[in-house]
């Protein structure tokens, strides 16, 4: 259950009566409410679901909406959903606004199990949208996105410019619904909301592991909840080429192991999108990362080949020849046919992580360059990204790459995607170029909500750029890699994290109290399973399937509070190709371990001396059960080939909870540990923190944290 | 976790060395194997994964399948899947043949999260098929469907006469596969199978509540694992008509609120379930249960109307008029398009349930049965039937109908759907024409797996019907009537129950074992969630909508005992319409709670004085859960419009939870309790098995049989 109030930027703290909670609301810039009447109506308003992480520590609770509205004033009482619910447009209509109503009530009947007729009664609606006009034929960068929501006892309506932003209100709408003793409802409030970039993309790279249609579309239907707009779609790699040539068959024949989109397939996915206000940019990575389309077109290369599809993962030497005019013939018709294929404005060719080993072998580039005056690799590769511009632009689109287009010669109006730092960021937008941070919002990382939540594009860049250069920036976007993920898991590697960056992307700079986004992260990660997202239940399955226990209690506690490794260090550990089986714990469970977050902040309390009785127990009951977890589990582990490497993660946090129990009640009673002993538990702490069967064990620093805090004798 | 092993006809009880574990296994006609060897190879097959319901009591044991093949022969050592498993086949190819082994490719992966390698070279590969031949271009009642079924170490053989049995041989596959320590594997054997009836069916009412295409998909596709051959689509009824007709759009167009199978739709499904060896039999239900085709055609109608959809459920006064010959055209044409939409040979009209009170109260109709001396209601029904039954034949269908169209003048090929009661199925095999069960097979029922289980069509029948009559039933078909069903909680109405129902009808007769079919029932129950059945994920979601709780423990534990109530009893307990939302406890449980049967079982053998310590220590442990469990949900249920009506079911489980720890204690130490205690304890259990909020609490009369086994002053 969670929580529940206006939590946005313009923030007061307010202590109520009761010394033990307070509450950040909104100051509403229009009314300038203090009093703690305002308070009392807050509390009112959410049905009063405070969510106590602690009774004696500090309660939070939140609007439980993501991201959070850019201005909220809350009015007095509730807008009842029942079933004489019905939507009706005041004024401008078009089919995607239908479109948007039903989807807006079915989605409205999964959260609540009411069944709303489809045909509505106009006069009668008690929910009334009006859209100024239509938005542009194709989806603009930078269009009006912007929404008003009232939401009083008797009526709501949703006023946007045009139907972008009444798709983004009926979102924020379907958010706010809750059950209250009186039953679904809306609290009564005024949202006045906008994006804060409008640039706010999740690329999902399908070329890696092909990632088939009905996958993409849930994960369509996430991003427009979170308000997203931009999906961006890696679709080449060395290990695929993943969409249908008309003109050039062998690509996708070839290079794709028969796993790509054709064209109609593609045709759905943008008509999908843009139904939900999202733009799709294509992604052809080149002149690196393309040796799947040199199985069939050798050609193209700067080797001799013959060219297999890749099954490793890496940076690999293929790479086009950028010397022969016979590849920008070819690339011309290609980018002319995807050009007309996807109608965004902006067209991503990728261009990093070219080595350059292919040419330096190539004599005959060697001579080229020479000729030329290319002084190294990075000049031929500007070179490169010079035609390739040129023919982008002959068929009419805007040139998009990463990091590495950017040379001293590069057109200003191509954009940049920073990945390797926030350098290239800055370094892009004072030179006049418009760019967006993928830099930090790695999600095929495995970092936490919070790590990828603070990282903002504008941090620190405000006495580095003039208000002109900062306008360059244009958002940021995460990256879904798929080195690691598969059809099956990728639900859990976006989400819900994403969640926490499409609120970077649309809420308030000030927008960043993270206990606040973690209460919130939590409720949308449930309204993400109504919404189709499949991450809690695969969870649950794989465990069962690769323990053959239609109940693997015991393996469920340790997969609780396990996290796969963090950054590059997985494929340190062990070889993985294509074909590797992503089946084992390391897959199944979350990039983040609630569990062991939650351990770590009351962890955090007790060491500072400001845990609540309530928050003891629970520490000593979960390290209770992490001790004896491991009996249990280890007869189970032995039956199956994938789980038979956990039995020395499980026996860590035997150990490891062993070592905290006694740390807590040193702690407790402050009795001093000897010397010996810490030293000794801090050992067997540091190699339980150490990766094992490709898991990180994330309890095992609290408790570091706990016995360091003990008196030692 | 299950367990294993070959539980057939022609069963051998062995007892091996552990004298508490007992294991059925086949008796190989072909090898007569029956010494304790085969035990032991029976344990290695399965990795010894047996399921322990009490380590005091006798275990069992069985093969993971259902419907459990005919004949199953152990071999030695088991077959491994891994990466470079791949299908080739012998022979006979068609693209259905194609197509079934991608699918079955698709659901390997989904259980073992291995990614195969999608092109074969045939030469290599280890599982091979070999078909004789095609099946028919329309799928036919009768035809073959056996295969056999090799599993050897080195490579899997199956060979059938056609893609029928093929495809029934794949998913026996499927459902053997399991996690090993040396990984997922099939254990050795030889399979021989055939169905025992030629109709195995589902009815799915999509009438009542529009049932959408994606859920008919996955319901036809756990259709297919469980060998069910018949999906009988309830098409039309007083609440909505749900086909699209070219000829009379007005049906649909003013007849189904919108929600109807448009002409390609229906040809889709009839092409996916012919692709799962499924044959599609439409029906269109008359002349009663037809309000909806009069909303837009009221002059077939028997009254003056207008006609609205109905949005109550019952049986309703509206009917065809038979008397008129427009009616007969209106149906000649109607049939005709539909006949040539759905393939199969046989066309179900329905016929149930007309009251005749239309009829009654229409002067001419009244006139038309005295000029043609049909003396009453039925007598005027069999004239229409017969009719009708003409123009199903002169489209070149045979007709099938309710047990009502059986009538003495019914032509013989027609045939009879048994609805009342076994009488009637008798009564029809004796007379010659074909039939099939029904009764007995209704899972809206909310009855057990036992009950349907044990319901035999030919039960008794042996001495009352000769070998050419009983060669008249040719099935019988589980119907999902959908007056209390949504699309949202279709799949846990209709599974893992009619896995028992699918046994009984493709099972040898004497395959009847329920503690087995129990531990199999809880197995499949698992697999059809990886092949897309939603019942588990969507239960837990609606405890959570209805709580607004992401983590609902208290009232997950009261959920697991209760069940809705049975038979016809939830009508007459709260006024229910087509928009009343089904979004309550009784809606979110298992038609049979799994956790009160258990509980049963371990009362009934406490009782019994067989009970082990771990199952007195079971039913203790329980009884203390759900003692406490009140103080904990009461808060939780008061916040939700929802749930507060459950606070006293929850009480009154704590108070049958208090009453069980006494009488546990009283038959633990043999200490009488006062008469006046248990007289008292059994009123307040009688009252506590009554319906409250439209819910059975399922284990107060387990507690009824330990009050009254306990001894008494």
């Amino acid at each position: 259950m969670v929580a529940t109030i206006i939590d946005a930027p313009g923030v007061n703290l307010l202590y109520g009566e009761n010394p033990l909670i307070y509450m950040r609301l909104t100051r509403s810039t229009s009314t300038g409410i203090r009093s703690s009447n305002l308070l009392l109506a807050a509390a009112l308003i959410f049905g009063v679901l405070f969510l106590s992480v602690d009774a004696c520590a500090q309660s939070s609770i939140a609007l439980p909406i993501m991201p959070l509205p850019s201005s909220v004033t809350s009015g007095s009482g509730e807008f009842l959903v029942d079933g004489n619910f019905s939507v009706a447009f005041d004024g401008f209509v078009e089919p995607r606004l239908l479109r948007a109503r039903q989807r807006f009530l079915d989605t409205l009947s999964r959260e609540t199990g009411i069944p709303f007729t489809r045909e509505t009664a106009s006069k009668e609606a008690h929910f009334r949208i009006q859209s100024n006009g239509s938005s542009a034929a194709v989806q603009e960068l930078g269009e009006e996105e912007s929404y008003h929501l009232q939401v009083l006892p008797d009526g709501v309506r949703l006023t946007a410019a045009n139907p972008l932003g009444v798709m983004h209100g009926l979102q924020t709408f379907l958010q706010l619904v809750h059950i209250t003793p009186r039953g679904f409802a809306v609290s009564a409030m005024t949202v006045d909301d906008k994006p804060r970039f409008p640039w706010r993309g999740l690329m999902i790279d399908s070329a890696r592991h092909f990632i088939p249609l009905p996958v993409i579309e849930r994960n369509l239907d996430a991003m427009e909840a979170v308000k997203l707009n931009v999906f961006h779609w890696h679709l080449s790699e060395n290990q695929g080429f993943r969409v249908e040539s008309k003109v050039f068959p062998l690509l996708q024949e070839k290079g794709s192991d028969g796993l790509y989109y054709t064209q109609d397939q593609v045709r759905h996915i943008i008509d999908y999108a843009r139904d939900r206000g999202i733009r799709v940019v294509p992604e052809f990575d080149m002149p690196g990362h393309t040796t799947a389309w040199f199985v069939g077109y050798p050609q193209l290369a700067s080797g001799k080949g013959p060219y297999q599809i890749e099954r490793h993962w890496g940076i690999f030497d293929p790479a086009m020849d950028p010397t022969r005019e016979s590849t920008y013939q070819f690339l011309n018709t290609f980018i002319g046919e995807m050009a007309a294929l996807f109608p965004d404005l902006y067209f991503h060719i990728g261009g990093d992580e070219c080595n350059g080993k292919e040419w330096d072998a190539n004599p005959r580039i060697q001579e080229f360059k020479k000729a030329h005056n290319l002084k190294d690799n990075a000049a031929l590769q500007a070179y490169f990204s010079g035609r390739v511009q040129k023919l982008v632009a002959s068929h009419h689109k805007v040139m998009e790459g990463w990091d590495e287009v950017l040379q001293p010669d590069t057109p200003k109006d191509v954009v940049i995607q920073s990945w390797r730092g926030r350098d290239s960021l800055l370094d892009a937008a004072k030179r006049g170029y418009r760019a967006m941070l993928s830099n930090g919002y790695y999600i095929d990382l495995n970092q936490s909500a919070e790590q990828h939540y603070l990282v903002d594009p504008l941090e620190g860049i405000a006495d580095k750029l003039t208000p002109e250069q900062t306008a360059n920036i244009l958002g940021g976007e995460a990256t879904m890699w798929s080195e690691f993920t598969t059809p099956e898991i990728i639900d859990s590697r976006i989400w819900p994290r994403t969640a926490a960056i499409a609120e970077r992307l649309w809420s308030p700079q000030q927008t960043r109290d993270v206990e606040s986004m973690y209460l919130r992260l939590a409720v949308i990660e449930q309204r993400l399973q109504y919404w189709g997202i499949q991450s809690q239940a695969t969870s649950e399955q794989m465990l069962e399937r690769m323990s053959g226990d239609p109940d693997p209690e015991a393996l469920r506690v340790l997969a609780s509070v396990v996290e796969p490794p963090k950054q590059y260090a997985r494929e340190e550990l062990r070889e993985y190709t294509s074909m590797t089986p992503l089946n084992h714990l390391v897959d199944a469970v979350s990039p983040e371990s609630e569990t062991a977050r939650r351990f770590g902040e009351i962890c955090k309390r007790i060491v500072a001396g400001k845990a609540s009785a309530q928050e003891w127990q629970t520490a000593h009951d979960w390290l209770v059960l992490w001790r004896d977890n491991d009996a249990k589990l280890q007869p189970v582990l032995a039956k199956s080939d994938i789980t038979a490497e956990l039995a020395p993660v499980s026996q860590s946090l035997h150990q490891v909870a062993e070592i905290g129990l006694q740390a807590l009640e040193a702690l407790h009673t402050g009795k001093a540990v000897s010397g010996d002993v810490q030293k000794q538990n801090l050992a067997t702490l540091a190699a339980a923190g150490k990766p094992q069967a490709v898991l990180l064990l994330m309890v095992a620093p609290s408790v570091e944290l706990l016995v360091k805090s003990a008196k030692m004798q």
